[in-house]
């Protein structure tokens, strides 16, 4: 009994968890970050309401979770040997992430966490810092290998922000071109 | 009678408008964009409902008028002379705007409306051509001033967006130290 009813990778816990961020994840595709309730959810899901009051509590802290999860199953930062393959490759990653399918809502999520209570901001934080901690890790491999490197606020002022605010406002497709041309500037 | 029913400014519509207009800015502030109703509107700006609903038909084109009439009637262009003096008073100016009371509620609106349908996609864009058109006046004087300048997208890349993320990912106060920073970056 206690052997059925524990989560294990796998099992029924496992699954409906990914069920409702699937389902989450397209809601927010289609109708935008928050524009749906989390009856809507289960019937996406094809679980039960209840299941997932128990298991979240309310659709706040659904989405900071979706969020939280998405950013850490994200693929590994590159570890191509040089800092400028690293930072190539890197920045060519975020772009194709955030003009994919579902990267817009993904960054509209992280954006609207900020207007969704402490809980929110709490979670925005946690992205944040997760994103410049694996930053950080690229730049000090690069530092041990002897050579010199920017810091992470800095190649996020010259690579991610140019990329994040042209996706935000709709500002046409980010070419292999533009996204190279924002590693040369960087100092 | 005609004259009674139409519209002047100072007139009943125009009060009627700005009180709607700001009880949105701040219903925006306190609660973040779009967790607020019509009616809250309404009670918050002392008018009827229906005179909603008459005049704007639902809450995202209130919401898309409000980000509008902001940013039309922000502060003009600086024209102090020269280029670099533009630059630097006009960065210190966004950068009070955005980290102002009402800015992060503007910057979210502008973001949101994004998710809010064609017409919020419309108002987005609307919002984006109208800050271009403004950077670009600014950058023509200095043309014919005899001056060389960036060109607009170059500005947004270097100057706005870096302030915009770290404004929308909470990442710190824009201390005009960093500010100038970001103009004494441009190529």
């Amino acid at each position: 009994m206690d052997e059925q009813r524990a989560r294990r990778p796998g099992g029924r816990s496992a699954r409906v968890g990914a069920q409702v961020h699937q389902a989450v994840t397209e809601l927010i595709s289609e109708r935008g970050y928050g524009n749906f309730t989390i009856g809507e959810v289960a019937a996406r899901a094809g679980v039960a309401d209840s299941s997932i009051y128990r298991r979240w509590g309310d659709l706040e802290a659904l989405l900071c979770d979706v969020a939280l999860n998405r950013l850490n199953s994200r693929s590994p930062m590159p570890d191509t040997g040089s800092l400028d393959g690293d930072l190539r490759t890197y920045a060519s990653q975020v772009a194709r992430e955030i003009t994919g399918p579902e990267g817009p809502a993904v960054l509209h999520l992280a954006v609207a966490l900020a207007n969704a209570g402490e809980r929110g901001v709490q979670a925005r934080d946690a992205l944040r810092t997760e994103r410049v901690r694996q930053l950080q890790s690229m730049l000090d491999r690069a530092h041990e290998r002897g050579e010199s490197a920017p810091d992470a606020l800095t190649v996020l002022d010259y690579v991610l922000a140019p990329m994040y605010s042209r996706v935000l406002f709709g500002m046409g497709p980010l070419t292999p071109e533009y996204v190279d041309g924002l590693v040369d500037r960087l100092p």
